[in-house]
């Protein structure tokens, strides 16, 4: 058990109360339909937190017990507070993993970690996307087949303003005719970022298998490596001089 | 003229005017020594702005007219207003080139541009520092020896805390048994972003000629491509869906 | 004059002799259209080489004389010698930039450079591709739209079996539901590698506006660049050790 | 037993028959040094094959049973048959993992994958290394210190002719002055390569804990995602066009 990966699922959590049709697809919250799915994966832990928790549920014994955090905001990035999101970051340098999920692409610590507008085009008009995987051989593609087909989502078309990723693992095609980057690595400090494009609240995408399996990868690929924690600022030399 | 790189030299211009033996050195600033270097290069005009100056010295107008802005700070960047911090992003994700120097590393923009700490190794113990050329066939290499030596430097060691590099072009190693990522170029937006170790204020490096010839071929990298400006936001289909 | 970019534009040149429909589309050659169309840009100079030339038209003076070599090559990769694509392996590694077009994926000398089998889904139904520009501050996307249309084309899908690109600049998107990665950069040795997808011999790709000027970007980005010829081979220590 | 990673590692093992010095270092070969020290890792299970075996100790049930192998190289490269080095080359291309130690960068297999020359300066002289970890986040980082002092070694020095890494993890420091990049992870086909530069016949490096932790890091890294298997050639649209 202690050799768990800890993941915390964060979600704004206002429109699964707001509105109804997103309340029949996500009952107990999109945080929740996710965490539910990981606590079946062998070797995965997951709780949730909430914007309307005190510090969004982000405290620091929450953080300082996270191996991965997940994201999910979309209506409120406002409203998640400065003071969090440095608190997240600094994790997140220390070697905490990040998962991105669709429409936060526009968090505040997303686009601070990119330093990019990280703007894209968009459009509902719950058209068909398939995600083509272009590296096969990287661990987020394990038991995956060669594209996942989503029936009906938004679109998200480049230009995606982002850093070039580390390493790009989804290409998507929309019926609409755009194509979007829609799985990116990234190594930022100590930590591991991986951006997933599917994702919304009125289409069930975080039920769908295939879609689970990315998020189970990714969380495994994110978890934190345990590497050399830098020194920084002046040091002596290690030769004579 | 009308096809010359604009450049503009920003310096905080603080430690020429405080200390004796940096005036000694730089008797007109790093800014200006820089920019009359690079005035001497075809197809390069440069002007200089300073910490000094109203917005300092980059207004609207003269953002607008630079292609590529060299940055240099060290004991100022918390004076430097979060409001032109973001005019030179904005400029930046619509193309315009920002070449990074030494110190710089630590600027307001650069670390908005990273999205990482931006920490590192130091030692002012006036070692050796010799740069490898490890990209060869990238155009800031073009016309430089395998290595350029500087004889006396301050040391830079890794971990630095950047994203990995786009392109890695330079390796410096140093007597005191250090190496570290000297030259890196970057994709960010539309813009391109170089940045170089060398330099110091006490140090005569950017009279060096290799060091120049790296700083006028820089000029040339970064510079705007005039590549599609993207449109973001709400898009029709172009398909029938 | 003698700053002109020299480029050999070569091809297998035997569907044109051998095939109305493609006679009609090239009546000179797919080379001698692209040639053409470079001869027409300012500091470019094109000329052409073909596979039953003695040496494939690829002599020493040839290969010596060219800054750029751009290859089409369809049915008859077989037919090229090991020793003229040795040859032009060893000036790329010196320099010489190399852009490859289309069905050249299955060149030798696109796979020796990448190392990989360079394998791909493909269709010929003259269906519509769109070509995204990911990287719009990249040189190569100077002048272009958001997007090429070409109106009907061979398709061409991932899993495309290459290295990660350096950097990718195009994404294609296809109407059988397929994407592509169209435009990748590549370093090696000292030379500048260029993969285009678009063109065939049937469709009339290569006389569209928008493919054209990709090709000439093309050209000036993989120009050699003059940067440092590597030493290699036992050294005596720079340092006293 | 059977979620265990197989490793073979190779050894063309000749120095070790022929030259008592390396022989007293390595009484059982390099190969048998590695494959102990990996034995004694959790997870893993390691062999050993050699040049002086039928089909080089690599025929095709020893490499379907496979799942990392390890390449050590030196005097020998040229006698590997082409037709092994193929095999080893498909089976990379599937997914099996690769990691090249040292003197292996001139292996017919390494030079294959990277599609340049390797090429490299070197020195004997027996100085001190310092190996900085540039990428801490990395799991080939995981449990190592800062960096990785190796009191005596042959010396590499840039340029090393490769492509850039997908993700470069060392950066070695030498005390005649020059610096190499010495942990190199790159993706090709389904399979993932590591090139780590330390190790020679006559010092005893492979027996230090830093550097045996760093190879079974890689081990662990490199082995097979198990992603889908790409299908290529000609295909039926996915959608009706």
């Amino acid at each position: 058990m202690s050799d768990s990966i800890k993941v915390t699922v964060w979600n704004e959590y206002l429109h699964e109360k707001k509105d109804e049709e997103v309340a029949r697809v996500y009952p107990k919250g999109i945080h929740n339909a996710i965490a539910e799915y990981l606590n079946t994966q062998p070797g995965i832990q997951a709780k949730t937190a909430t914007l309307d928790m005190p510090e969004h549920g982000l405290t620091d014994d929450v953080l300082n017990d996270t191996d991965v955090l997940m994201w999910w905001g979309h209506i409120a990035h406002d409203q998640v507070s400065d003071e969090v999101v440095d608190k997240v970051y600094s994790r997140i340098m220390d070697g905490m993993g990040l998962i991105v999920l669709h429409s936060a692409h526009f968090s505040k610590i997303f686009k601070k970690l990119m330093g990019s507008t990280c703007n894209l085009k968009w459009r509902e008009a719950g058209e068909k996307e398939r995600l083509w995987v272009v590296e096969p051989g990287h661990p987020i593609a394990e038991g995956l087949p060669e594209y996942i087909e989503i029936p009906h989502t938004e679109m998200y078309g480049e230009r995606f303003d982002i850093p070039q990723p580390d390493t790009l693992v989804f290409i998507s095609w929309f019926a609409g005719g755009e194509v979007f980057r829609s799985g990116c690595c990234y190594n930022r400090g100590n930590g591991k970022i991986f951006y997933f494009r599917p994702g919304h609240e009125t289409f069930p995408i975080y039920y769908q298998p295939e879609v689970q399996k990315v998020l189970s990868n990714a969380v495994r690929w994110a978890a934190p490596a345990d590497g050399p924690k830098p020194n920084f600022g002046n040091v002596k030399p290690l030769e004579s001089i």
